[in-house]
């Protein structure tokens, strides 16, 4: 039966042709008229449109559980960059990404927006894969393993967007890291870059207090003041975490049609503070959902980042009837692909939409009774229950057999290469 | 190997005799020295004691999201109440609760405290699959569709202790609700009760703040207070939630040896509050973690429940060091079988201990790479992650299949006979 909203169905047929839906209705119906097509047959599974993953570090699943429970500068001086200067280079960014890829296929993410270094890696993993991506640099002004320069920056991301130009997967985003780490040169002349090629620009955005007060004294005004002046709000500018957001800031994003990438579990684990989610949403503004980097999660699994979303918001509100679940559906859906962009094309069960589809397995005992699907896939599904994965028409796992990806093979050459960081960091 | 505090193993090996573990140690010394014994062998896989699931509603799963998102007098008014009223039976509580087993032992669990009605039938559940529990009817003022009266319930629960007492799996608790549904002389005849046969009380305490506040009116004094003056609080003394203890509650329930469990998701999704968690724990109070019932989660998932708990208190503290991962895995084990009165026979990967023990498949992309256990335990496995059950010394399943429920039929079961209930409610 079609739900109200057409975010999913439960015992009905989807009819795929080629890349696109081409009939959602009944069973019987879609199989008497869609004989030719591919026909995902929901009878006793539940179909819902791939989940939107807005913000990801892929690689870093190669950091998976290295260092937890520290204090952030702790966390960030003495393992992660120094990780990242001794080990990153396009092979880690590739494995680490087709390793993700099998990660995210595996819990029903069928697009992810990604922010690392060696993106063009990460593209090609995410290609193979097919998976469905928003690929970015991180661009900043000290050098990286990958870019010496910031100049060097700008021609890499040049390089990307037009290498990946009408590719059917992957799509490109420009990526200041952050505004603390970016001058305001670096700043402007990536605003040229987006604005010549006409493509979104994301960053990490009043993730802790402290950079709040940083870019405050630095500016001289609040840093969403500041981002407005310098002409970087609009349609197309994504902001990654937006924990610090005051009501000023909130309604200057909601005046400029700004994009929100909401992170639960990372903001959690790394203490970084609650962002102000309903409050956001209630000014209009489209708010996606993203796992960010298993370094800081540690997984990749949107249905447990929607489990969090929704109860983290009643708590610190005191509300149970904040964020239900119906909502938190469609902020890992349609919100997040309009958050990215790509709300015309996927994140919506619609003729006409790409085939991003997912086939959940519901008949197991934590999944019984079921009287509401949305109810059961925000507190009840994880990850494991995806039986079916469909991208872009193409089925990318069939009962949980990934097709795309030799995951034996993926999950031995991450193992065996992460010895080496396990020799440098040992246990923590 | 083995780790140092002997909660989980490696790629080693556990010899079991009967009901009890005779060993644990490299994988060749223990299949050279105990070739007849039951053998569980880790390698590739992890070793580690079952959850402890401190406190939940086990035939609940009937109402697994019957009502979310809902303010909680409306939730209890128009949902739970008339559908325990109209729905609750002995059968009924039978078939939720062997439900509950089947996707607690799926998800690694091995121990659990129930509070519901019908508890006799509940019992008689957890035996049938073979799961250890601690078992109480929730009794109080009003009458229950068990029970019509307070001294019903007392002659029931004396009932449920002579006829469980030496079994081998299921235990007794006596479970006034709370103190705001048990008049003064209930809670005195209770306790004289526990006192005859020195089993343990557990109550659901200071979940909300208004039940805060109603119990310190109508007491004149601090509900922890007047529990000490009546003689309640001891090292049997169980108190589930306890969201709004203050320095003073802490300190008395710490003197007396009390008992807490933390239902971290519960609280968040019914908006109750945040408990002192690490507060509770530095003042050396000992603290279990449950899930708390499916009405209210909506799932049994201990490892969901050790990501919440960790992630959480980090938040809300802004401090990350908080609540580590070896520190949480401990509330799931060690601490819980504590809380319960059980620290001496499960828990603990030990010697001498009941045979309580998951096996965990990490060979999988998103518990790739491992460079620590605990870490993935709590911010990455998740319960379908979990290959084979052992309680008591008994296999309750294998390669994921259960040998001692049928799951098909109990979920086709519960499904089929939750349509009155669907009837009766609709979708919310």
């Amino acid at each position: 039966m079609m739900d109200d909203d057409d975010q999913t169905i439960r015992n009905g047929a989807v009819a795929i042709k080629g890349e696109n839906i081409i009939a959602v209705g009944e069973k019987e119906d879609i199989e008497n008229r869609y004989i030719s097509s591919e026909i995902i047959n929901a009878e006793g599974f539940l179909v819902m449109p791939g989940l939107i993953n807005c913000h990801t570090h892929a690689p870093m699943t190669y950091f998976r559980g290295l260092a937890d429970d520290l204090e952030l500068t702790d966390w960030l001086n003495n393992y992660i960059f120094p990780d990242e200067a001794r080990f990153v280079n396009g092979e880690f960014s590739y494995l680490g990404s087709l390793l993700a890829c099998a990660e995210m296929i595996k819990s029903g993410t069928t697009t992810f927006c990604d922010m690392y270094i060696f993106e063009d890696d990460v593209a090609m993993a995410a290609k193979s894969a097919g998976v469905r991506c928003l690929i970015g640099e991180a661009l900043f002004d000290s050098p990286s393993p990958n870019l010496k320069t910031p100049q060097q920056g700008l021609k890499y991301t040049e390089m990307l967007i037009e290498k990946w130009a009408n590719d059917r997967l992957v799509n490109i985003v420009i990526e200041p890291h952050a505004l603390y780490t970016c001058s305001r040169n670096l700043l402007r002349d990536l605003r040229r870059l987006a604005d010549r090629y006409g493509v979104p620009v994301a960053t990490h955005y009043l993730e802790t207090k402290s950079e709040k007060e940083t870019l405050a004294a630095k500016y001289g005004k609040s840093p969403t003041s500041f981002l407005k002046d310098i002409g970087y709000l609009s349609d197309q500018f994504i902001a990654l975490h937006c924990v610090y957001m005051e009501e000023e800031d909130i309604q200057i994003f909601a005046d400029h049609g700004c994009k929100v990438v909401h992170n639960p579990e990372s903001n959690m684990k790394l203490a970084s503070g609650i962002a102000p989610v309903p409050e956001m949403m209630s000014a209009g503004i489209t708010v996606g959902l993203g796992t960010d980097g298993c370094a800081s999660n540690n997984n990749l699994d949107m249905f447990q980042e929607m489990d969090t979303a929704a109860k983290l918001h009643k708590v610190a509100n005191l509300d149970p009837t904040v964020m239900d679940a119906r909502t938190v559906v469609r902020m890992a859906t349609h919100e997040g692909a309009k958050a990215l962009g790509m709300g015309d094309i996927v994140g919506s069960l619609q003729v006409g939409m790409k085939a991003d589809i997912i086939v959940i397995d519901m008949n197991k005992p934590h999944l019984t009774p079921l009287y509401n699907e949305y109810s059961h896939i925000v507190y009840a599904v994880n990850g494991a229950d995806v039986d079916t994965v469909l991208i872009n028409g193409r089925v990318v796992m069939r009962n949980r057999t990934l097709l795309t990806i030799h995951e034996d093979e993926i999950v031995a050459t991450v193992e065996e290469t992460a010895i080496r960081i396990r020799k440098q960091f040992g246990k923590n």
